[in-house]
């Protein structure tokens, strides 16, 4: 049985009745779609899963008053209600594994309001990362949370992501200042104000951060924005071994040099990121960084890890001022997810994303490493490392069982290895359809039945992405 | 009728019953209090409210076990249960408004493990934020969060606290890693991991900060640490008006000059605080100010605020680069709550906390200020102004229900404008009893609604320190 499969076969489908599939083409004519490629394309994600069922309609919502009337509509039917973003999750999150509708959040692509003085920004759900970038050209200031993909704001609010920049910057958490809310019974709430601090009853803008649309339908946004540094400067390092590479980034964080970015590359992705983007970067061992600050800050830092990590016998930094330089270099460290499925046509990749306390991310990586390395499976290895987050995609034929049995058995000890080490089964990706099992050994059967009771009492119909997370009953 | 009769007004008192009495006396022994002078100690708070009814027993807990069996004790008679941390709340979270037990954390004073190759530390709750202080000298290692008041870590967790350094360091929010926590059903559960970020499934961590005790008890905290700048330098400037001390901060903040505290003082408060710490800062509106950083970046930090002061008409820095200076200064600051009921012998202190977008900080603190000046209450005026965040103290006889009156106008409107301007009436006290109204305002009946139906799912008996932050009914 494929993993999909396992991970369906408990959930029954709630079918959508014709009434309510009426009802939805009346209120939305030529924005409720049944077409089949439509349904396909909200129905698959960036997940190794391919064969849940497909959701039975897409609306198109284009403003809150839209996310109302399709919750209420699917609510008094009681059928699930997926929230779809930019669809590139990994977890599995925009599947429809109990059936319903889909709810595409991409045209609701308007920035609300950029406060520079303030430094927040106020986007609808569908804005995208690129598309934030494009809008602050010139203001001084960016949004630093970068997944990689080109996500859309409200998928990353719901996912918890963050990514490359985390370790200076934070993650959606630290940079979710308040959101506009569709509730389960189709009220509009709103979380938060634009202060940068508060302490006004219950967190719920941090209850909804990382609830992968199963509380509620996040319709609106405000985030913090942080200032263009004077000076960037990006540089990759090269090292005889992996351990030399994991050690030195770990010692930059224990020195507290506040690096922007600091990304590990193993030689074997680096290989397959250099097809995939004509580069030719040296096939080793290799940590991509970015410094901001001051002129000045930025060299003092530069030459704090360039001592540390000469001490580790890395090679002399090449560097990357220009921007266009930069770009080239994030935009391969970024398609790597790509590069590797490119390098085995047909593959799926399962993607780990453990997170460990810095100081046991070497153990924790060097001896993931070996174990893959042992079975002879094809895999690609990243990591946010200044955070002790990682990425092993294992690269599997969806045909091949044994394949897929192994990848999970890696998982699996990976998995037990970074919560003994003290650390977590994800650090950003979610807990989706794949993790569930992890949570529950992470978090406990306490809190699992915590987060169950509230989900409960604020979805009592299970209407909201039902079946992530945890099982519901 | 006074302020806190009308907040006890319609609440009924839950009785301990005798043999509940009888059941903590022979669990806890001569840790279970009922002694008049125990129960007034537990019974008060630095809030204003002076006529709460007094808990009926304090319970003195040592252990993680010792929480559980507490709350099962009370849980089964579904009597009201009140930690209790250093007793510094200014907003009634600790009175014992339906009756019921006090449980004491103090005496779990453990400092449970540092880890400085993480930079964390985890704590038990009792833990105060000098205490921990004392344990991180020499490591390197500091916790940044300084609500002015030797609080507990448990308190400033339950509180959202944060204080002088946030806008730096951010708050508790951005501070707390994990917790654990006893549910009102008495069970253990973990709130996280020490690993950095986490996306495992909902935020139990950031639901608990803030909750004011209502969801559960702290039983254990694991924090961030930081590590001690290179070079710490304080300033005062004094200004020719407090307009252009505001002005000074905003355009500092909006320069995004990375400063470690930035705190405005009223010339008014000034001279409170000279009299209580026999200082003799110049008695004009002053802002004290915190560099950190390398010896160049706090050089580079203080040239550019120096700059910006200058432009507003500010005189020149006054330096306090010594340590004990530094502690000196800090400490007078901390005291100007004591410097200014001092001032006014027998009165309470009505504390406001409203916090708005830096860019519209000017406005809610100048016309504010005015607004009390025409009514010639006395009031100290402290803020940290680098997070748009101010204190308005209105000094009130507590037997003038007139006085009291204006104060509670004041805030009434105070709240309002900076609800309307897009803050809010609380960035770091807490609801507690007295800003219920506000809250409703500011988040609206349905995010009030959606605190309530997790309250209720949670604690469904009301066990867990009721009657603050919202009606449970």
């Amino acid at each position: 049985m494929s993993l999909s499969a396992k991970v369906c076969a408990n959930t029954a489908v709630r079918e959508a009745t014709p009434g309510l599939m009426a009802a939805l083409a009346e209120r939305f004519v030529e924005r409720f779609s049944t077409a089949r490629a439509v349904r396909e394309q909200h129905g698959r994600d960036e997940s190794a899963y391919v064969d849940a069922p497909l959701p039975q309609g897409v609306v198109f919502a284009r403003s809150t008053a839209d996310i109302v009337d399709t919750v209420r509509l699917v609510g008094a039917h009681e059928v699930p209600l997926i929230p779809y973003g930019a669809g590139s999750s990994v977890e599995g999150h925009l599947l429809a594994v109990q059936g319903g509708i889909s709810l595409d959040l991409s045209q609701m692509d308007r920035i609300l309001a950029i406060h520079p003085e303030d430094m927040t920004v106020t986007v609808q759900p569908g804005v995208t990362r690129s598309q934030l970038d494009e809008a602050l050209k010139g203001s001084g200031l960016f949004f630093p949370i970068d997944p990689g993909a080109d996500a859309s704001l409200g998928g990353m609010c719901a996912t918890g992501a963050s990514g490359t920049n985390a370790v200076r910057y934070g993650t959606m958490k630290e940079n979710v200042l308040a959101l506009e809310v569709v509730t389960a019974h189709g009220e509009v709430i709103r979380t938060g104000t634009r202060a940068r601090k508060s302490s006004a009853g219950y967190d719920l803008t941090h209850l909804m951060v990382g609830s992968e649309g199963t509380l509620g339908i996040i319709s609106e946004a405000t985030l913090r924005l942080h200032p263009v540094p004077e000076s960037i400067s990006a540089a990759v390092c090269s090292f005889g071994s992996l351990d030399q590479a994991v050690n030195t980034a770990i010692q930059v964080i224990q020195c507290a040099i506040p690096v922007a970015r600091i990304e590990l590359v193993d030689a074997n992705t680096v290989r397959m990121v250099n097809v995939h983007s004509k580069l030719a970067l040296p096939e080793a061992p290799m940590l991509l960084m970015e410094f901001h600050g001051s002129a000045s800050g930025v060299q003092e830092q530069a030459e704090a890890v360039q001592a540390i990590a000469k001490e580790w016998g890395g090679q002399a930094f090449q560097w990357a001022t220009q921007a266009e330089d930069r770009r080239r270099l994030w935009t391969a460290r970024h398609h790597a997810y790509f590069a590797a499925i490119q390098s085995h046509p047909g593959c799926r990749a399962i993607s780990t994303d453990t997170c460990v306390p810095i100081s046991r991310l070497a153990e924790c990586l060097l001896e993931s490493t070996a174990e893959v390395n042992a079975t002879g499976l094809p895999y690609f290895l990243v990591g946010h490392v200044g955070d002790g987050n990682f990425h092993f995609g294992y690269l599997v034929d969806p045909e091949d069982s044994r394949q897929w049995a192994q990848a999970e058995s890696l998982n699996d000890r990976l998995v037990a290895r970074a919560i003994r080490l003290g650390g977590t089964c994800t650090g950003e990706h979610g807990i989706g359809l794949h993790k569930q099992g992890y949570l529950l050994d992470e978090a406990g059967e306490g809190s699992v039945a915590m987060m169950r009771a509230i989900k409960r009492t604020l979805d009592p119909h299970n209407i909201l992405n039902p079946g992530k997370i945890f099982a519901f009953d």
